[in-house]
């Protein structure tokens, strides 16, 4: 076979990769569990009419079939047909009506598995990737108080990665009441047209916006100034939402609704200032997601990065998913950790300090007294240190040369007997010193720096 | 949308089951890189020709398409259709062509991923299921005693396990230069025909599968029962090396072959006796996976469920993948997680301390002071204490229970301001004994055992 070539939007890591993006899994469960979210997994798979019952999604999805399936058969048996999850959403919300007998409520779960997209692959997009999932789910009624915890959850495990090098994260927050509440008291119906039009400020500018919300929402050029003064109001204390206010009052578009947005999103800010300084900040113009979530929205973009789109995104919905008998409302967020590590990959902001577990490589002497290297190395690792041992008996240069392609800092030297028939001490010398000391399997231990390979920022990160 | 229902060959588990599985790939997890193996993970899909270098696997096979594919076009394509893993060794042999500029070899990985099979479900057969491997593979050549090391981690990995009540294991190897030696030494040349009818054994039983190997394999009467007393030599010692020898001598057939696959397994079991007393048996009956296999072979059993299948399986090949310039030789193992972890749930043969993470709920005693059962629970996380904040400021005993039915073994009530406005000490409550004490966020901690949910034997293990 000829040496393959990767397939284009399917991420793979070298050794190295896979360490950083290990390590930033390990951090997100551990917060995630800090914060009492339960671990769950789903299949990869769904009935393929679940998948597609929101049309919008319906070109991203691969369909399966067996190989040896007969392919008219299988055309009859839409009903049975299977595809692979594009995001964890639609699987959680048909893992919670399947489990609710035996779940407790509100149900706090995380979720960090693959998704699979059958998209053009482009500019940090891919066709297969990992999210990591945190959603709270209630039963019949779900307390507002969850849309302020949840983001700042995922602040912290954003965060807690600024020790990596992972640049600082923005955590931009929009509310579907205060947009909603204020377009309808300006008179705009068709709130669904406004969201598609301001979502593309960032793309065609204040002026062609205003020519669509004039073309497609029915605004007159005085709604569409009102729409665009909204979008332009941001920032990370309360005086945003008296900004709006007093905007809405200006066009006497006061409704309960808006007023009931203005307190939820004045209290997410108010409470993230205290517990997540300067990194939650209200932006107005955020439209993405709004037409879906039911309150609250969210954005989050790696400072310095921001043309790399959001990397934890989500909101919070009235029904998550229903059986009829029961609504169980939700607020979530998802990480795509694909396109995080592959940009801390690419741009080069970590580096590992080796690319193996091993902090040791115990040599050996001769083929024959391998099992003498083996069981030092069994008595490093029965006292938690990660040790494999050489190869071959080759000379002992080489064996360093093996340590030393691998960055293992240490090479252990099994102690031989002398002339005179005396064993001497075993010996290990840390190869990027040439230290060479004395030392027993049974107490000897590395520097606790040494001890696993670790993630580091390739620079002194940013104050 | 009505309940659904579970799909056939896809298992999920509760919370508390997806916390006996975590555990096992952490413990999986650590085994490995202790032992020095790098962590690599690789795309869920290959293209369908790789898949299907090896005709047998074919109608296991999911093929994917996207959903607005057109099927005329894509059946033109045959060449770019994708299909899922149904194994972590044919990514694994292709990741190492891709990348062997990368790698230093011998390159030591493990891997733990889902796979995929489109075959009916039945008995601990599933669909989708994870696997967690290792292997060694060299450029070039890849000395014997890997051969050795591999069963020997994966040994200590499963009797690892034997705390949170996993039955004693038991590993079965055998050599492919043995059984091929002695054959050809009988004068049976059709080595696939006589493993193919000794597959049988437990079957059909020796009388059947005497009169297959007379049939099938060319072989006479006497051969066939030479056949079968080679079948019949199992052993934990190196005793049963002499038994071979002795049965071969008494048909004089005695091959080099036969003496270095003889030597090979010797040195196997002497190792085992060692380093794993007990788990390893030599079986010279074991014929799976001999006919692909060019030297070692293993099977797993679960001591007590042996009607289970193999639980980890694997063996040496002398050519895992090759370019054509670079010959690149292999010996691994593969546990199936899912089928050892749905054993473990389905028998009762464990369970978890908790079905969350959390051991504290901090009680909210008005929505007003949310804020400061915040603050607690943000102290307490900052020292590595999992919490969550109840839900909402109903009655304490409704909070109470709210712990109680997670399992959370402590609730922690924060002091309020007494009629004086002096503010009391927080308190926490440990509510399985009721016991209740004053207690700071900055220093107080749970009892080492509850602070994560820990997995038990359900039962005294047997010895």
């Amino acid at each position: 076979m000829a040496r393959p070539t990767p397939l284009s939007g399917f991420p793979e890591w070298l050794p190295d990769g896979r360490i950083v993006e290990q390590h930033v899994l390990d951090v997100l469960r551990r917060t995630f569990e800090l914060h009492g979210f339960a671990g769950i997994e789903t299949r990869a798979v769904e009935p393929l009419d679940q998948l597609l019952r929101k049309g919008e999604t319906s070109k991203e999805v691969y369909v399966l079939r067996r190989l040896q399936e007969d392919p008219a058969e299988a055309q009859a048996d839409k009903a049975g047909q299977l595809g692979l999850h594009f995001d964890l959403t639609v699987p959680f919300a048909r893992y919670v009506l399947e489990n609710a007998g035996h779940l407790a409520f509100p149900f706090r779960r995380y979720q960090i598995q693959k998704v699979w997209r059958g998209e053009r692959p482009q500019d940090g997009r891919f066709r297969e990737f990992v999210q990591a999932d945190i959603d709270v789910v209630g039963a019949g009624d779900l307390p507002y108080h969850y849309e302020v915890e949840l983001p700042l959850v995922m602040a912290e495990a954003l965060t807690s990665l600024r020790s990596i090098g992972v640049p600082p994260v923005r955590v931009l927050v929009n509310n579907r009441k205060v947009a909603e509440g204020f377009y309808r008291g300006l008179g705009l119906a068709d709130v669904e047209a406004v969201l598609r039009s301001i979502d593309k400020l960032d793309k065609v500018g204040a002026d062609a916006v205003a020519e669509l919300l004039v073309a497609e929402a029915g605004a007159t050029p005085e709604q569409a100034r009102a729409c665009l003064d909204l979008a332009a109001i941001s920032g990370a204390d309360a005086s945003v939402i008296d900004e709006v206010r007093a905007l809405a009052v200006g066009h006497a578009v006061v409704s309960d609704l808006l007023e009931e947005g203005l307190a939820e999103l004045g209290a997410l800010i108010e409470a993230a200032a205290v517990r997540a300084p300067g990194v939650v900040v209200a932006d107005l113009k955020i439209a993405r997601g709004l037409d879906y979530y039911t309150g609250s929205v969210y954005e989050t973009v790696l400072v310095g990065h921001e043309q790399l789109g959001s990397i934890c995104s989500g909101g919070r919905y009235d029904t998550l998913a229903t059986d009829g008998a029961n609504t169980y409302p939700g607020v979530g967020l998802s990480i795509g950790v694909s396109r995080l590590v592959s940009r801390l990959l690419s741009a080069g902001l970590v580096r590992v300090s080796r690319k193996v577990p091993s902090a040791v490589l115990v040599a050996v002497t001769s083929e024959e007294s391998r099992t003498r290297s083996d069981a030092v190395a069994g008595a490093l690792r029965s006292r938690g240190i990660p040790v494999e041992v050489a190869p071959s008996a080759a000379k002992f240069g080489k064996q360093i040369r093996h340590a030393d392609r691998r960055g293992i800092p240490f090479v252990w030297f099994v102690g031989e007997p002398d002339a005179d028939g005396v064993v001497q001490a075993d010996q290990v010398k840390d190869i990027r010193s040439g230290e060479q000391v004395a030392a027993e399997a049974g107490s000897w231990a590395p520097p606790a720096e040494d001890l696993w390979p670790t993630v580091l920022p390739a620079t002194v990160p940013q104050a």
